[in-house]
C-alpha cells in the first residue's frame, strides 16, 4: 500500500466514522497540527502512534506500516494553489515575502528559519468583530555556515 | 515616480543611513512588520506615516507620494521563489497545506482566514538549543456567503 | 465517496432526470448560482440542502453527506482556460485588470473585493440586436487592517 | 511614442495633476470604466476623446495620437496575477467558472458572452455591514454559428 | 456518458466502420468540418443531427444524448501543440500575429475576428508543384463597444 | 542595427508618416500581408523590397540592411496570446485542431500543410449582417518522407 | 484501439519475442530509423509493411489497422526531457540552435530544413578512444515563399 | 565586457564587414560549425583563435578576452524555440526522440551520446527535386558507469 | 512489464520483506547507491544482478527481464521538486550553481563533470552537533571537442 | 549599489585583474568554494573578508558594503538550467532524487540534509583515464521536529 493510497483510505475511514482530526491527535497523544499532517501524508508517525489512530480509524496492518514510512512530501496538486484557503497563505508568502526576509535578516544575521525543526499551531481567537485565526510559525533559526 | 523607483529609493537610502526597518516603524508609530511591508511597496501609508518615513530617510516629496498610493502588490519575481528563507514559506504551505485547511474547517466551517484584515508578527524566542523564529498569522475568519 | 465523484453522479443524474440547474435550485430554496456551483463541488450545502437536492437527483446518502463537506475549490483545469465561453472571462481579467483595480482604490482606497463574502448572478437581457448575457458580481469591500 | 509610453506618461501626469479617473471620464464624455481602460493602453479613442483626455492631462500630441491607435491589449504581467485585488477577479473564474458555463448554456444554448460587444460597470452600494463593489458585465451572447 | 467518451466512441465506431468524415457529413446534413469538429466534441448537435450521426455508427442514445449538449471545447492536450500538422497552425498565428493584428485594424478599425459567429473550410487545390491545403477562417467582425 | 531595432523603426516612421500598411505593399510590389510580415520582422526582403520600402519611410541604410537578414521569427511574447484578436487564432487553432488534423489526413494522407510553402490574405467581405473578416490560408501539403 | 494502446502492446510483444528493431525493419523493407518511429507511433504504414510487422510480432488486425492511420505525434511527455540521452539532443538544440540558423542561411537564404521531407540515420563509428554515435539528418531545404 | 556584449559587438562587426561565418572560420583555422557557436558565445576559443577571428572583425582587445573565457550556454530565449527553423530540430527530437533512444540502447547499450565530446557538421547536398540540408551529429558514446 | 510497474513491484516486495536497501546491494555485489538507482528505475542491470536482486525480493522473471532493459531515466515528476529532503538539492544547484561553473572552469577548463561517467556516494558522518550527511559526486572531467 | 551590481563589478574587476577566485579566496581566509558563491552574491561577508576582497579587487566602499548584507540568494535565471555544466547538477536530481531520498532515510530516519548547516568542496582527482571533479555535500542531518 503505497502512502496515497494510505492517505486516501484514512480520509475515507474518517468521514465514515465521524471522527474529528482533533479525536485523532488525542488519540495518537500529539498536537492536532502535526497528527493530522502526519494522517495525511507529511510525517512519520511511529509504531505505537501508528496503531492507535488505525485503531481508532478501523483500518488495518497496511495503513499503519505505511504510516511508519517517510512520505514523499508535498499535499497540493500544484505551485500555486487555487483553493481560496490554502491561496491565501502562498498570497502572504507572495506579498509579504520581502518583509518577512529583512526582518529575519535585521534580527538574526543570515540564514533562514527552518521548515524542519519547526511546528505549527492553529487556533481560533473570539472576536466581537468576527473570530479570527492564529497560526503560529515556530522554526529555529538556522545561521548560514561559512566555511 | 513609480511605487517600484519608490520601493528602490527606500532601500538605497535605508542603507546609506543606517537605519533598520525597526527604526523606521518607530517613526512611523506602526509595527515593524506593517512599516516594513509598507516601505517595501506592500502597503498604503497615511499622509502623516509617508511623511515621517521619508523624512527619516531623507527623501522627497515623490516617493511621499508614491507612499500614499495604493500598489499593485506581489512582491516576489516568481511563483516559486529561490531565495531560501523566502522558500521555506512556501514548502510550509505546499506540505502544511491540507492540514491547514482541514483544522480551519473542521473549528470554523467552510471560509478562509483573511489576508486582507490581516496582520503578522515576527519575533525572536530565546531557546538553548538556538533560538527560535515566531512568526504569527492573524486573519479574520470570513465564512462563505451563501445565497 | 469524494467530492469528485459526487460531482460526476451529480452531472450524470441531472442529465439522466432531466432537470434543470434552476429547477434544482428550487428543490434546494438557494440561488441557481450558489446552488449550481455548490453542486459543482464548490461550496458546502447544508444537511437539509444536501437532502433536497440529492432527492430530486435520485441519489444516495454518501453523495448527501459529501455536499456537506468544505470541498476542494477550484473547478477548472488549467490556469488559463481554453473553452471559449470561461476564456471570455479569463479575457476581461487580462484586459481590465488595472482598470478595475484603479477605479475601486479610487472608490474605497486601499483593498479589495471579497470572493468569500462575495454573490453572483447571471441574467438575461432581451435586446433587440440580440440579446445579452448580465453578470453581476457582488463582493463586501474589506480594506487593508494597518497594524 | 508606443502605447506602453503613452500609458506611463497618462499615470505619472495624472497623479501629478491630481486627476480622478472619473475626472477624466467627464471630461471624454464617456464612462469611467471605458475611459479609464482606453487609457491604461486597453481602448481606441476617437480623435475628440483623445484630444480632450490629453489636454486635460496636458500631455502633448504624441499621447494624442497614441491614444486613437488600436492597442496590443492585455494589462497585466502574467496568466496568474499576483495583486490580491486582481487575484480575486482570477479566483472567480477558476471557482465558479463551470457553474457560469451552466447557466449560461442552459439559459441560452451553446456560446459565450461576447468580452467585445461588452461593456463594465463598478458601482459602491452601501451596506451598514460594509459597503459592497458591484460590478457588472454585460457582453451580448454569440450563438455558435452551424454551417 | 461524457462528451469525452462520446468522442473516444465516434473514434472507434468510425474506424471499425471505415466511415469517412466527410460520409458522416453528409448523413448530418452540414459541412465535413463543421460535423467533424462536433464529432469530435467542440460543438452541439441538433437532435436531428445527432440521431443522424449515431444511427451511421451504429451508436445508442447516450451518445445521440452527448452529442446535443455544449461540450467543454478543446481539443488538444496543450497550449503548444506538438503534433507537426497542428503546430503548423501554431506557428502560423506566432509567425504572423502581429501581421494579421495590423492588418484587421487598417481595414475594420478595433475590434476582432469572431471565432464564434465563425466558419472555416479546409479544401485541396490542385498545383503541379505539388498541391495545396487551402484553409479559410470567416468570421464575424466585431468592433470594440465603446460606452 | 538589430532586426527588433528595424521593426521598431518602421513602426514609429510608419506612424509618423502616416502611411497604410496597404500602401506600403504598393511600393514593395508584393502583398499587404508579406509586405507587412516582413516590416514587422517576420521576412528576409530582396535589396530593391529593401529599398523601396526604407525609402517610403523615410529611413536609413541600416534598416535597408537589416531587412535583408533573415530574422529569428516570432512575433509575440507568449506561446499564449492575450491581445484578444490574436488570441482567437490561439482558440480556433485550440479548438478546431484535431478536425484539421482528421480532415487533411483524410484527403491527403499523412503529412503537413507546409507554413513555409504558404502564402496568405486578408480580405473584407461585405455581409448585411456585419462584415466578415475572410483569412485564408494557403500551403503546400508535404507527405512524410518514408525511407 | 488507440495508437497509444498499439504503440504499448508492439512494446511489450518486442520484448517478449526477443526482436530486435532492427530485425523488424527487415521485415518491413525499410530502414530501422523509420521502422522504429513507426512502431513507436510517429509515422503511417503502408498495409504490406504493417501486416509485415504485425505478424512478425505474433500481433492481430486491431494493431494492424491502427499502423495505418495518420498518429497524432510527439513521443515525449515534456518539451523539456529529462532523460539523459533524450536530453542531450535537446542540449544540441538549446546550445548550437543560433549557429545552425546562421550557417543554413548564409548556405541557402531564409528557410528552413524540412522536418517532414526529411531523413535520419544513426550509426556507429568505431574510434579506438571510444566508438561514436553518427547520427544523420538529411532534410529538404524549403526556401520561404513570397507573395 | 560580457561574453553576451561580445556576441553582439562581434554580430554587428560581421554585418559591418560583410564577413560570413565560413570565411571567419577560415581565419581561425576552425571548422564553420565550431568557429560560429564559439563566436556566438558557446565556445571558449584558445588565445590565437580570438586574437585572429577579433583581427578580422575589427574588434578589441576585450572581445577578444571574452572569447577565451567559458561562456554561460544556452543560445536560445526559449525552451521550446519559435523560429521555424530552430523548431524543426525541435520537433524532431520530439517526434522522434523514443526512437532515438531504443535504436542506440540496442546498439551500444546503456548510456548517451556525448554533447560535449561531440561535433558536428551541416552541409548542402544537391538535388534534383531541391537541395537538401544535411546535418551530422557526432558523439561519442559513453556507457554508464556502474559502481 | 514496463520498467515503472517493475519499480512498484520492488518498492512493494522490499517493504513486504523487511529488507533494507543496503541489504540489497549485498546481494547484487553493487554499491547501495548503484543498486538503489537501479531497482528503482534509473540504471541497467546485468542478468546476473537482477536475477539475484528478484531472488531476495521474492519477484519473478519479468521484473528480472524489465531490470536489465536501459529505462527512460527521470525519478522525479517535476522540474522543480516539492518534498523537501529532494528540494535541498535542487536549492544547493540554484544557489551555488554559479559558484561550481567559475570553479570547474578555473581547475579544467571548459568542459563538464560527467554525469554518466559518474558515482555518488551517500554516508553518515558523526559530529557531536549533529550527524551529518556526507554526499560526494564524483564524474570524470569532458572537456569540449574543439573541431 | 544593490547586490546584483556588486556581483557585476566584481565579475569585471576580477577579470581585469586576472585574478583567480582561489587566490581571492586566500585573501579573504576563507575556501575558494564559500569566497566564491559569496562574491557571486550567495552568501553574506563579515566585514573584515569584505574588506579584503575590495581591496584586492581594487573596488570600492559600496562594494564592501553590499558584501556584507545578506543578498536574495538565487544564482540562475530559470528552474531548469541551459548551461549544460549546470544542468548535469539538476539531472543528478532528477535521476537520482528518488535513491538518495531512499538511503538518507534509511540511515538517518524522517529528516533531511540541511542546505544551511552545509559546506561544500570542488576537487580535482588525477585518473589516468581522464581526471575526474569530485564534489562533496557535507550538511547536517535534520529530523523532522514532531510536535
Amino acid at each position: 500500500m503505497t502512502r496515497e493510497q494510505a492517505t486516501e483510505a484514512i480520509r475515507a475511514a474518517r468521514e465514515e466514522k465521524g471522527l474529528t482530526w482533533r479525536a485523532l491527535a488525542e488519540v495518537t497523544g500529539r498536537s492536532p497540527e502535526w497528527t493530522t499532517a502526519a494522517l495525511l501524508g507529511q510525517g512519520t508517525m511511529s509504531a505505537q502512534e501508528a496503531a492507535s489512530a488505525t485503531e481508532a480509524l478501523g483500518l488495518g496492518a497496511d495503513v499503519e506500516a505505511a504510516l511508519q514510512r517517510a512520505p514523499t512530501k508535498g499535499s497540493l496538486d500544484a505551485a500555486v494553489p487555487v483553493d481560496p484557503l490554502i491561496y491565501r497563505f502562498h498570497e502572504i508568502t507572495q506579498v509579504y515575502g520581502t518583509m518577512i526576509k529583512e526582518l529575519i535578516h535585521e534580527e538574526f544575521g543570515d540564514g533562514i528559519m527552518s521548515a524542519i525543526d519547526f511546528e505549527m499551531s492553529i487556533e481560533r481567537r473570539p472576536d466581537p468583530k468576527g473570530d479570527r485565526v492564529v497560526v503560529t510559525y515556530d522554526g529555529k533559526f538556522l545561521p548560514y555556515r561559512v566555511w
